[in-house]
């Protein structure tokens, strides 16, 4: 008799995890059902601002694969509108909740998936739940949203929370006409940069007519007949017919936690580097997971669908009867804000600092291009380095049009553990259309080294 | 008494060994006289095809530093129009030729830097010194094609030579106006990539109504009053009033080679990672040296400017009196053909051949951006790596907006000796802006892992 795998959550982890499992083993083996509780499966999250901003249409275009292809060319059975609300490892078996039908069944499983993900943040205030208050997660958050503003029509919206998806929606906002607000308790917007370079994040979104409240805390929503009419904040009232929560998110642990599988000091699901949890039979990955930061050597939670794909093709490959591991993370992110990119890699000054290490930093603003090149454009690069060792801790990336993904390289030195000094003699591809003879990367590696070699001639 | 440094070669070798050992060491310490025998000084050649394609200004644009500034700023006696004709390592002396006056001095020196560069491979052809047949090495070369050009007004040219000079001149030719045809030897132009990704650069030059000859060999040029009329080919006639040689560069050791310094089985002076020749006292940085190449274990030549920048930079601090190193070379280049952008690293299928490693390759088509995301461009991967140990040997892109620079974490995963196996898991940044959540980079590793795990399956 075949096995039976059940995969919980239909988007990117619990799909790929499927889908690699099938790969090696033929349905008479491995009998395997994904449950979904919205309405999509393996779609494209980070899209969902693109779509509200009407760059891109949707939500077609967001799902990468839709059931009827699981079924017809997986022979998956992924079944969307059912959650699953309580797992019973005894039973080897999960209740599953037909959210059409509200009735629920109990689901036998030999191998489980908890591909979960992740529930945004939601502050305990008055007024949350009220109708035009919303989180922007997964893809029916976007259909749902796409239809209030079109049948609402509302003119002030107000964002609160300024990381990633709260800048990429305050910008899809303004994009559609809105006057938006953004309220951020920090001193500056996208605190997973250091103070210099999110000021930098905040001048392009001013640049927008963004209303950027920093330093601000929300206090509560105001209502009207159960509609929000404003956001009351510690500097005063903003008027809002919508509101964007844009706070974070957390991994969605709840059903794994009650059945005792045992969750992380980060508060996700705590997974082997083959993706097993300390239940025999029972995997993870995505959102809802802890990864192995590979500079700060700690236990982070990632929601990003670049972790979610390769660590469900990862748990996939291992069901399936071969060996894969996840090495771990660390902690690149990138986004646009206007006409601007950015970037970020590794561990900033305060996460340094946090993690023990002791470190300087060096910041070089450079080109993108050759200068005298069409379309040189700005684009400044910080580097967090630890003091004497010269090591690249992280790095973090403001600029325009080609600024982003030289990230990527940074986080390959960070991966192998390169020096500054050892960076700087890197053999980057040069031609005036792409780069100055001197990479923006290699200009900062070299200052940094020089402040490195300055401090060292200090302990002399 | 200062000790007196003289350089050979005002280019950014030259300059760049100049101004790093002023920087140690003041002028009362340290004299710097450097010679250059054309009129620019720490310009960039790499521009000099977009100055011919009126793309950008030039030439002044294209000159980073000129003598002037280095005087005044720098202390260093910039001295162009001198060409260093001979090198007395007894006496300790350069003979130097005024080329204006046309007067020879010998100029002492306690420190020697040989930054000689390159010369253009000129074929030993009848006809190839007639008026209308340049070389593009130097930026007088480009002052003297852009007056031809101007005054001569040529309607037919002729590029000998499908690398990365020739294709970037027939496209600055083809925007100009003129009817241009392409000769190259090999099967496809650009033989620094694989046959089949050069492949994809013909099309995009044929896309731009360039006559690409292939496997076409030149045999001579045909004049009237000494000026060039046509090229005769193996093929049939060209008819040509202009003629660019592309055929590549030597490295220029023969001022060098003449006085007995010794020059390595690749061609280039031969260097310590401080960048010393044999000789105590006489350094050698940039296009004129051989450096080591970090994937095929061997000495080669690379003339390129990022090359030229660093080992300039670190002669110059060791003769400072500070500490650098150069480790070598990975092979790394990038072009912008047409609406193409073309870049490698490492070795190609041929060059690992060569260099005695077993390999295979995985070629991957994706895009540069998100599928949905407007602006997603096609981009062609290929990786080149070593069988049984999944060891990463080359790579090469070829494709639109976006493509090239992605050869750069390609570079730093070379360089850092990673699998392809480790690389598939490489934290790279993902937003649909700038990549699909897979990155190209990564779909192409992971191909080649599962080719090489197929490989080690046929061998079980």
């Amino acid at each position: 008799m075949a096995e039976r795998l059940v995969v919980v959550g239909g988007d990117a982890a619990g799909m790929a995890a499927a889908s690699q499992a099938r790969r090696r083993r033929p349905p008479d083996e491995l009998e395997i059902v994904a449950f979904e509780r919205g309405s999509y499966t393996s779609y494209s999250a980070c899209g969902i601002p693109y779509w509200v901003g009407d760059v891109i249409e949707g939500p077609e275009s967001l799902v990468v694969r839709d059931p009827r292809t699981f079924r017809d060319q997986y022979a998956i059975d992924a079944r969307t509108g059912h959650e699953v609300i309580e797992l019973d490892l005894d039973r080897r078996a999960v209740r599953v909740r037909d959210l059409e039908k509200q009735t629920d069944a109990w689901e036998g499983f030999d191998q489980l998936v908890m591909a979960t993900g992740s529930v945004p943040v939601r502050p305990p205030l008055t007024g949350v739940d009220a109708a035009g208050v919303f989180g922007v997660q997964v893809l029916d958050d976007g259909v749902v949203l796409r239809r209030f503003l079109e049948e609402q029509q509302p003119r002030n919206a107000v964002v609160v929370g300024g990381g990633y998806v709260g800048l990429e929606m305050a910008e899809a906002l303004t994009l559609r006409g809105l006057r938006v607000a953004l309220v951020e308790r920090a001193p500056q917007p996208m605190t997973t940069l250091d103070p210099d370079m999110g000021a930098l994040v905040a001048d392009a979104l001013r640049g927008l007519d963004v209303d950027v409240r920093v330093e601000t805390a929300v206090t509560g929503f105001e209502t009207t007949e159960g509609r929000v009419r404003a956001v009351t904040t510690d500097g005063g009232e903003l008027p809002a017919d919508l509101v964007i929560l844009g706070l974070g998110v957390r991994p969605n642990v709840d059903v794994a936690r009650a059945a005792g599988v045992p969750v992380g000091a980060a508060g996700g699901i705590a997974v082997d580097p083959r993706m097993r949890t300390a239940v025999e039979g029972v995997w993870a990955a995505g959102d809802c997971v802890e990864s192995f930061h590979l500079v700060s050597r700690r236990p982070v939670v990632v929601a990003l669908g670049t972790h979610a794909n390769k660590q469900g093709r990862i748990a996939g490959i291992n069901i399936g009867g071969g060996y894969a591991t996840f090495p771990g993370v660390v902690g690149t992110a990138a986004s646009k804000v206007c006409d601007y990119e950015v970037a970020r890699t590794g561990l900033t000054e305060a996460e340094a600092t946090a993690a023990g290490f002791e470190h300087l930093s060096a910041t070089v603003e450079s080109r993108t291009r050759a200068g005298y090149y069409p379309g040189a454009a700005p684009i400044t690069t910080k580097l967090v380095v630890e003091k004497r060792s010269g090591r690249l801790l992280g790095a973090q990336i403001v600029g325009r049009e080609g600024a982003a993904k030289r990230i990527d390289v940074l986080a390959a030195a960070l991966w192998n553990g390169m020096t500054v000094d050892a960076m700087l003699n890197l053999d980057l591809s040069y031609a005036p259309p792409y780069a100055p003879v001197w990479d923006p990367v290699l200009i900062a590696a070299r200052k940094a080294w020089e402040r490195v070699e300055d401090t060292l001639g200090d302990c002399r």
